[in-house]
């Protein structure tokens, strides 16, 4: 059965590539979905997009996955460390989660080093750049593949 | 006169009753919305409700509230415990506004501890499951019924 | 069947009504306990009243009040903020609890802020005068219903 | 017409000057009094003293101020760092207040330091002895005076 | 050569003038808008001027500055003190950016204290009410001749 | 010669064995006395038992174990985590004193980690359940034969 | 009527220019007196300037203030961090006072983000190298103009 | 024996009765000298009395007391919560030291609630008005008259 | 049948007896060893017993403790406050602990204050010099013998 | 080229899978080294394995793979968040660093929020179970190949 | 060529040796200035020694180094603990400077610990007596000889 | 009579010279040693020498302290800021100790800034590079003589 994977990237995440490349690299967020479309496919598994500056939005399409996806990528840029709305969004619709971000977030600024996510996800991957994505990806289905071994 | 009262609920409140029913109960927000509009009525008061995942719609709405409501029940959820923007929406109108919560917040997580929204709220109830939200509208109630008779 | 409920006021609340009628209006301690009897008869529930200065009184109430009562109204005043032994107290009976407060707590001073019995109460009400008490009654013959229905 | 100043101790200050004479000095309270009474009635004044072990008898005492005392000269002893009952009281009473110590608190444990008393005192005396009585007893009666003389 | 100015306006200043003129004064958004586009005119520069109140089409326009604006002039209100998505957004798009604020935040409550916008932006103005636009205004103006000076 | 000791029991703890057992388990406050006398009595020493809800009480009692008793057991439940006062009493009456808890306090919430008495005992014994009051027993008869052995 | 203003400036900032051009610039505390000096007369008003390196020197100028200047334009330099007796002094004065900085003093170390002079300045400019001083004092102008329109 | 009194007045304190007497009365600093000295004469003692706005001036005065005065009597003033220095230099003397304060500090702004003098002085009276003063030499010559019963 | 107890002994603690006998008493290590087997004998247990300098050491004897022992008697010494490394041995051989300390940690420097191996022990003895191991012993043979009861 | 990778893990994790395997699962650390070494073949690199619970060991390995190793993987494990010496181990061999964990440290207990390490590795994997070994290779392979590709 | 030292000594220092023999020794400043020309000489260089009581005169003394002196010896006494204008000025003239102390700062009292000098100076000594000023003096020609044979 | 002195290097140190010379210079440990040694030799005295990476046998090495040398030079490294194990030894071996850095460890990491060492220490050194060392041994040579006069 082909798993589905909801990703998710927050604000200023639609400017990769473009901006600031000595710090977030050359790759567009469009070239990251990308291969994590055909990596996915690759894996049996299938990759659903959605990238949005507006926090509300984002609680939006979380709670659009009950039902129509088995697992959550999230990288909530921003918002990760200021927004109790998307951590209980992703405690409401009760998929597992990855967290992913591009940088090694306690390697910068102190206000970086805390997630607001972290307690309601299974997972986080964080600095390794776009292979960030790669590495949640296959994270979030290998949390997947336990969870279907266990209900059987 | 008919008491215009405005409820407003916040990120994720529009899963109520479906999801969590362990933590949030079985009562679905449109059940809420129900039970307050015949309680309001009963009291002589009407209610008008919104449900918005974004921080600045509720901003809007409370905005919106001038000229059209005579005090704000309020339900922020998430955005309780980060959100300025609308406890300086609230403070900007200034409608007398209660603040409630399905849950005990003082008996969760401590960064549900902190309201943003309590300084410039008038009372608060927390912790009686749907049953805030009716305790709210009688207390709102009594705040709108004590400043008219100041009034005069 | 008739609840009873065990109203307890903490320091100073008997001061109410004759002394700084600006802040606590001029409802004195008394004429809060006869309107929430002839509230209480109305809604089929009894209401047992005290009131102390002194915190282990208070305490020495609490613990009374197992068999005698079927759930705790209590407007701990200063020892909100201070008292492990009423938390205890309350937790060791193992009766439903509301907490209630004349004035709005959040918005008052820093050390006000945090109520020590707030993690062992279901529900807490603020900000509306005497008509806390009101709201806070109605707050915990709900949730003694619902014990009642769930015990069934 | 004299004044009237209720002075009062709180815990262990009973025990003054038979325990701990190398921190607290060889004069009872007996005689602190004894002399705080001369003293007063050279200055036109008289004093009634009280000491309690009790937080809320503090607490009554106070109360019953009203009507009774034109000040109130207090040394709460160990209440002085945790008690909000005492000093809603003297807040709830309404009389000008004097806070004294016989040790400089500022020179002790960090716990000592900060006086929840002192935002509704007028005025502080600490760390003169027994001589502390006296200054305060004075500045209770300056403050006294003042009042008088704006009234006119 | 014309300088392009972005002025951004962030939730509630929508409100200004029709509401707490006492702190905010009589001043509307629309007349503030007049003012600084004659002024930039006068000083050889236009402005484009947005306001929202949702933290995430500030976002939005902010990225859209990119090649449409030399500059931002930026007021986020209670985004200032909590949006980490903003202050990224400025930092990636890379143009100079000055933040004002009507009243004087250090002189209120202690949450208006910190600018999470401050270290991304260049030079800061508060407390001068409207005028604070239009020092700005000149402010920005100033960065942007020096580093068209530097580039020569 | 017989060692004289004061018990002393902070507040709740006359509720012990018959509420909650599962946290505190099924032995009474009697029963423990019991047990404590007889231990007591074949080490050669007395015990006597004293338990108050009353914070100034426990003062009161152990101001009054100087002549009357060797040294002090005290479990002052609630107000180990609050009483400056006890703490004052406990350093004025200069005798041995031994703090002890049924439960490791280290191991709860964090208000309960910080005693205020500890700076002030000879000793500490928590986790035990009823047996930390026969462990506080012996290390306080031992620390009394140090001091005699150190007084010859 | 020409409108006076008193220019101060705190310690090291006399050696303006001459060192650490590359942070603090290249134009000498001289030159920008004498920017300042013509602006302000373009302006219809007139500047005193004075520069000291020590704390009770600033607090003496800013004391002769009184009579001889309408407004107060300070730099205070490190004084800004730690001078209570300077913020004492510009209280004490009454006059409307600006605050500037050369740098953006949000953007560099934690320890110079708190100015204790802000909350008894009106306004405050940062960030924009000598061009503050000028944004510092149309500031400054314009609430003199707003104070004298207030007046009549 | 005539006790010599070093009376040290800290910065703007020169301004007293001129300014703001709504806050700190409409006495000036020479009538509170004038009656000091007076007082001081009746009690047998005789003050000098020093005021400087210079932290570093008040510091050579203090260390001028050797073999000048008998004790320091002490109002610092904005360096009471800032200054080593001061702090310092009252220790390094050697003398009997009792710091004084117009107003109740501890009711004011937070950052005046810590004394860096404190540790260093025997006594401290405050938020008596000019009349902290002389309840200060009344306490400092009490000092100085137990000191020297000591010493015989 | 016999239970087994490992002591494990941290840092510095063969230095006991031989150097500041002030603070730690003359027993040595050695001394108090044999009297703990000689308690453990008459108690019906055996006592092994380790010292280490090492904290990787203290984890491998704890390790190694699976299957040779039934409880843990612990002085981890400076590593009580620093080592999550102990404590996750602890909790990961799951046998029942028990903390000891020769002084009073709590009466000592802050740092002290705090031990990471609490929250994983069931009980802690402290302040009673060698003595603490003995009641540490006899607490934890007291755990050993409940947990047998309650398995049957 | 072969990549050589260095896998260290810290206290504790030699117990794997024999204990606590409803935390940390059945998978003991032989079989993780297997399928990392089988992994890393599949991917063109070798592993070499190290597991120690002494502090200064894992720094020894640290130090020794400089020449040996072209990265390292580690799970420091209780040394994570206590360990400056294996941070300044990590900083000095200057290889690329990843950091691994079983279980989501930000879910757990606060004192694990904080890992000292993270500010000087370039990758973190956490709360996949073995899983997190598998992606953190896989990820420091990527890093790896970025660098090599860098250099020419 | 001769090294020229600047050796700056802060408030109450020109009493060492006069005063508080225990904690400071017997050694005057003027032994200690003495002491250090005599050993600069014999190590090729000369030293200028300045003390003030007045932090703005150290100010002024440090802006005056530049180009009359090579280095800076400092020990800044009260002033290191709360002057950023003394750090300022060692940063703005820019020469290497070293930081000294005769007594332990670190085992003083906690307000010793953070010197606001230490991020601008080379090297820091303490705890030496007057021996400090002989190390510092030494480190900093240690310095001024590296510097020296970098720039060749 | 010649002075023995224990030098101690703590973690990493042992890489001196051969990794990171910018921040560390290019001076190897063994270097240090050898410059160390004919110092000593020079001043009367020697120098024994001991590095490890492993904080429990600095623990062990300060032991052995004891009668074979008679002061400790000591360079902790990372265990600076961690051990109360090697704070403890240096305090149980009572023998002089002088704590050196090679770096100022105030201008670093804030989590550098404390030292646990500190306070047991007579002495500090730091910012000197390998000088640092040579500064340290006169240093607590200079402590070893005033000691020895002390005695005679």
């Amino acid at each position: 059965m082909t798993r589905r994977v909801l990703l998710l990237n927050g604000p200023n995440l639609n400017l990769l590539g473009t901006r600031e490349p000595g710090i977030y690299g050359r790759t567009t967020l469009a070239e990251i979905d990308a291969t994590l479309v055909d990596e996915a496919r690759a894996l049996g598994a299938s990759v659903l997009s959605h990238q949005s500056n507006v926090e509300g939005e984002l609680v939006d399409v979380i709670q659009a996955a009950r039902g129509t996806a088995d697992g959550i990528l999230i990288n909530a840029a921003g918002y990760t460390h200021t927004s109790v709305a998307i951590r209980d969004a992703i405690a409401a619709v009760g998929l597992p989660a990855v967290e992913v971000h591009l940088s090694n977030t306690q390697a910068r600024e102190s206000f970086r080093h805390e997630s607001r996510l972290a307690p309601v996800v299974q997972g986080r991957v964080e600095g390794f750049g776009p292979a960030s994505y790669l590495l949640g990806l296959r994270g979030l289905l290998s949390i997947l593949s336990q969870e279907k071994r266990r209900r059987r």
